[in-house]
């Protein structure tokens, strides 16, 4: 399982959003829309071993935490309308903290950051998006010279259930700055410049995609 | 130079598009549009050094071509309707055969594939992404070890001033494959699995990026 987990500083927490103003009036809402079809989609078909978590961090509040699950998702496509719509229905929900399901794999509940890393620090290994991280080439290069003969590099200890944590386009805020660092994650870059964040996840999938493909014999 | 050319096999030629159904009546345009901002955006800014070229080849016809050029763009945000907005106002034009402006760094004119490769063929390195094609990291490690010292692996005619040809999601039909072949191309693949053709224009970007930051001293 490969989760990504995207702050939304300014997404929406309540009310009916509009498919028409995604970036305005929903608070930067079509920077997530573009990471779920980044983290979920390939060609013909969807990453069943693909998690996202969308943390709406805007108004109304309290904070909400959207999952999109690969392996039961339906009825999505790679537009960012379609997304979109997915979390007007998941935002029409009467969340509480525990979670729900407002269309097939989609799931909604108030919560936080600090909440959803409390579930996975120390069992999983955590890496942070960044320009200033360890390049994810050398993590793969490490995970890869680390294989066993015959054994994929994927299934390195690094990259063994691998949580990434992305910012919108504003970044992450020094709150969730210090759960992150508290939650023991690695800082992560994925190149030379800085990047839109789906374009982030692109690159870290195709990163994972090669090590699985890529067995040591 | 980088120029992209993306071709859009049912994307409508005329008439105006509906920016809130452009997977669906304006011929899987969304596709296109999320191919314009893998293309041009960065985090905080734009690739002035990327053209995107995309031929539409659905009804009513004929053939168009309308190219976004990253130097001269304004008004373009990374959303999709954004982009579709652009495509809009593109289409609206009375094309010809001779490129008009329609809005800042946006051309529209009549033509098709055949046409836009005549003009480069033999003077760039022309490659068409495909499942079956070279790894692009392999050539870039042919551009790196051919590199001289000091000098950027970029620089490599191997990437000087190169053109990247991508289909949409019904891929490239037989009659564009031959123009392709035609024009010299070779097969080029991103990965071992088959992507979205924007998240494709993102994994290229990547190995450029990180081609133009590497001088071997």
């Amino acid at each position: 399982m490969k989760d990504f987990i995207i702050i939304g500083n300014k997404a929406v927490t309540g009310g009916k959003i509009s498919l028409n103003d995604l970036p305005g009036s929903a608070g930067r809402m079509d920077v997530l829309c573009r990471c779920i079809t980044a983290a979920l989609f390939i060609s013909f078909g969807m990453r069943r071993d693909v998690m996202v978590h969308l943390v709406l961090k805007g108004e109304p509040g309290p904070e909400k935490i959207i999952r999109f699950c690969g392996e039961t998702m339906r009825s999505l496509n790679p537009d960012e309308r379609s997304s979109g719509s997915l979390i007007q229905k998941a935002l029409l929900v009467n969340a509480s903290s525990f979670e729900k399901e407002s269309t097939s794999g989609v799931f909604v509940r108030t919560g936080n950051l600090t909440a959803l890393l409390e579930e996975m620090k120390g069992k999983r290994p955590i890496y942070y998006l960044k320009e200033d991280g360890k390049d994810i080439l050398e993590i793969k290069a490490e995970a890869v010279s680390g294989a066993a003969d015959g054994v994929a590099a994927a299934e390195s200890p690094l990259f063994n259930n691998p949580v990434f944590i992305l910012g919108d386009n504003q970044g992450v805020f020094e709150d969730d700055e210090k759960a992150i660092e508290e939650a023991g994650a690695l800082k992560l870059s994925v190149g030379p410049l800085s990047l839109l964040s789906s374009h982030c996840i692109t690159l870290i999938l195709n990163a994972l995609d090669r090590m699985e493909n890529f067995r040591k014999d």
